[in-house]
């Protein structure tokens, strides 16, 4: 089964890239909308965990919906969500027999409930697979612990290849740095960097 | 990472088993009541593919709360979930890092939920993997063709080591064979006879 994971350079996508591993051919796919080069950063884990990636690009128009609805809300979740939901239908429609993601069973955004799952499903004739989320906070802890070497540290700090590092680059320089912090808390962004055993 | 995954020896607990095997210490835990031996043949499923078993016993007096609740519904779906449930707690007191399970995202039954799997990592301090609660029918059927050798026909015929085989013959016995028709619809089982690459 040729599956195509959104793939960020974070542990989530990583780990379950780690978990398709043994029974597909899986590929990292790096999804961007050219606002900046962080695309690079995801390129570069799945580079270090030694699995293919490749870049695709996202419409650009669908950056300039997100970012509203987040400077509308004054908080990210919905224009997270509207990406996500943006990049899934993106990749479902490439030559994969499956799409995936590394959402997990207790995040709030982005996630893809079982009619979302079933709706693209239907709609492109592709299976969704989510391989994380049957598993906890504390089992993906354990396990990435046990499997991957991770850079941690707070988001500004610790570029990442996803949605959100452009995201806040376009408003940042559209409304200027105070808005990124009212709309982003500061939270901890993990960089993967190799796997444990190597 | 120590895990127990419930095991029937039918193909969603054996690909669970599958997914979970090449990052964790899985030992496939086969449930009982001792109504039957229907347990040896989870226990020679386990042994085909090749990963350890330990059979485990059930309280006797929730197969009879279950066989209430069935016979008084007209359904199985309340006394399985209930069963279930009993199985993952009591695997959950045993010497396991997670408990694990091949409940799968469409299944209506059983299911765990995001509370339910909270509620036993809080009230046993151990982690509840559901592998496959991401995964839709259509990519499971593809994996499962993929890896695994396996035997179906109508439940009468496929004996399994679940509590459904087990609880069919206690209704069967107390109550007699048109009301096990009644409560359990005619169905198609599997059974796991080997891995595909054996």
């Amino acid at each position: 089964m040729d599956v195509g994971l959104l793939y960020s350079g974070g542990k989530d996508s990583t780990l379950a890239a780690l978990l398709l591993e043994p029974l597909c051919e899986v590929t990292l796919v790096c999804c961007s909308f050219g606002i900046t080069d962080d695309v690079e950063h995801a390129v570069a884990a799945a580079e270090a965990v030694a699995l293919p990636a490749r870049q695709v690009e996202l419409e650009p128009a669908m950056a300039d919906e997100a970012i509203e609805q987040m400077v509308a809300d004054g908080y990210p979740r919905n224009g997270i969500q509207l990406v996500h939901e943006h990049a899934l239908e993106t990749v479902a429609g490439l030559e994969y027999d499956a799409i995936a993601d590394g959402t997990r069973r207790d995040d709030r955004v982005p996630t893809v409930d079982r009619s979302l799952a079933q709706s693209l499903e239907d709609r492109f004739e592709v299976a969704h697979l989510a391989p994380l989320a049957g598993f906890g906070r504390g089992a993906i802890d354990d396990l990435v612990a046990q499997e991957l070497a991770v850079e941690t540290g707070p988001s500004a700090a610790i570029p990442k290849g996803d949605y959100e590092t452009e995201l806040r680059a376009r408003i940042k320089d559209e409304y200027g740095e105070e808005t990124v912090a009212e709309i982003f808390p500061e939270h901890v962004q993990s960089r993967v960097t190799g796997r444990k055993t190597d």
